[in-house]
């Protein structure tokens, strides 16, 4: 019997791959990532390289509501995202676009002036790509190459139990029309990157002492953005830290365009940043963010746990898990 | 009145685009050759990045006649024979391959075999990339990224007046099979970059002695591999070089699967180097070359002329431009 893409989802298939696939020398950061890492040239300590790909199909990413600015727009953004999520800088882009003959120059034109748009906004070349034809559906493939200090990268992995769980802007409901026009959180992830509280002068930390008393710094530990949900996207991160998550129901943030905590968990594509710190940095860091970033909310929403997936805890205090929520591509496909 | 892509061409849209797209610091090659160049990190003199990007549509760049290994494998070899064209070193690849929920696991497998196959052949780790769902039309997206020494890189400019064009194996016919199961001339293209004849030691060079009797070495001028036919890419290199080239009709290389001359001038997908030497280094360079590739055909067709355009010489004296042949992606759809 042949097992097909929908039997398999995704994450199968990715699972699958990845153990076929060669690998080579100086890769930091391989398949399972928002972006790869790998080390360039002999710059010892220098920089990592970071490398995304992404795509969006008509009919799949967008419809006939877009504009060709926004479609532009989108698929530039989508990776940018990704380079969020690993606190990175992007600076180069290569777009391969597969079009139709039949395609209005002026169309295409206003495409390229989104992708341009969103490029030049976070200081993005676009310094090549390919143009294929297409007999019909219409797409956009983005690679970005971009750079990141080893110390700033922040990874799915490095979740600790009893970090506080903070998630940006509000989610669900982007479908109605931020997913056409969201702006990547590039700026925040670098800042978020950044911060740290030294843990050695908080006094409600009761970490015991090492190394004559030094610390680590209380630091962003984990961090993806929001593209498949919020329940499956902190599930990646808890699959690749080894560690369990317990929401609270009533402290997410719902989108107006959502109405509802369901679709604030599953429906994907909100683009924000989510991440783990601390729980004895959480107070410093929320009152910083807000000086730094007064129109953006950032919001604490559950705690790191021992164990395994995500569960959520209602204000009766029931508990379940929701681990399984949110969106697969082939799963959901016809 | 609508302007249509398949009015415009392909080259007419990218030489539009590319004016309104943002430009960035470090950029040495942009839109318009094989691979992007860029400079990374603060290694002064150190080694280029090479990036480029490329993608296959099922019914455009294969059909069903292609196993899926061989998909896989024209995927990932198409832009390899890119890096071959600027000398460079592949070293990363990020796949993004659309994706029907209905093919089968085992065919997805193959196509990712294929694609391993080729990376892994010439040291490439697969390092990432995306699945995303399409409900028809399959395809695939590479991104590559590598690096060059600035001194070793070769580009479709930089061909002179008297240089004799030479191109590798044999041209034409692609289609009957070699398209897909091609080698990228990466292991050529490094030896030809690194190749020189010193001139001062050629008593048939008539260049004046300058910076006391030093002249620069007798090398490998212009490259760029053969995707879109010898006319249209011979045309490239003239274009970007500000030159003319006679081509000598007798000499050029034809496929037995071609058969005829205007299909080894224009069916394209030969995936072979064409470059551009100064003539009194071409005795020395197919000596060395036979050493070196024994396997493999090296041919003089011809030589870098003033003026502009491509003409074809035949037998009988007969010139005739021959610019306008070859593949024009958009002009060719319906």
């Amino acid at each position: 019997m042949k097992t097909t893409l929908r039997q398999l989802g995704e994450h199968g298939l990715i699972a699958l791959l990845k153990r076929r696939l060669p690998r080579g020398r100086g890769v930091c950061v391989g398949i399972g990532d928002d972006c790869a890492a790998v080390r360039i040239g002999r710059a010892a300590g220098g920089r990592l390289l970071l490398l995304k790909t992404d795509a969006v199909v008509e009919g799949v990413h967008f419809d006939q509501r877009a504009s060709p600015f926004q479609i532009g727009w989108k698929a530039m953004a989508r990776p940018l995202s990704d380079f969020a999520a690993m606190a990175g800088q992007p600076r180069w882009a290569l777009v391969t676009a597969a079009l139709r003959g039949g395609m209005p120059v002026r169309f295409v034109r206003e495409v390229y002036r989104g992708l341009a748009a969103a490029a030049g906004k976070f200081g993005v070349a676009i310094v090549g790509g390919e143009t294929v034809r297409t007999p019909d559906r219409f797409w956009l493939s983005i690679a970005l190459a971009g750079e990141v200090e080893p110390a700033a990268m922040r990874r799915r992995s490095g979740a600790r139990v009893g970090d506080a769980i903070f998630v940006t802007g509000a989610l669900g409901g982007s479908i109605a029309g931020k997913h056409l026009v969201f702006t990547p959180r590039i700026a925040e992830a670098q800042w978020l990157a950044k911060f740290s509280v030294a843990a050695v002068s908080d006094r409600r930390i009761g970490a015991k002492k090492k190394n004559g008393g030094q610390r680590p710094p209380l630091q962003v530990n984990a961090m993806i953005d929001i593209s498949d949900g919020l329940a499956r996207d902190l599930g990646h991160i808890c699959r690749d830290s080894g560690v369990g998550a317990r929401l609270t129901a009533a402290a997410i943030p719902i989108a107006p365009a959502a109405g509802s905590l369901p679709r604030a968990l599953g429906d994907g594509e909100d683009y924000e940043l989510l991440f783990t710190a601390p729980a004895a940095a959480a107070q410093r860091l929320r009152a910083a963010w807000r000086r730094k970033f007064p129109r953006l909310p950032l919001t604490q929403i559950g705690f790191v746990v021992r164990g395994r997936g995500v569960v959520l805890a209602d204000e009766r205090g029931g508990i379940r898990p929701i681990g399984e929520a949110g969106y697969d591509h082939f799963r959901h496909s016809r």
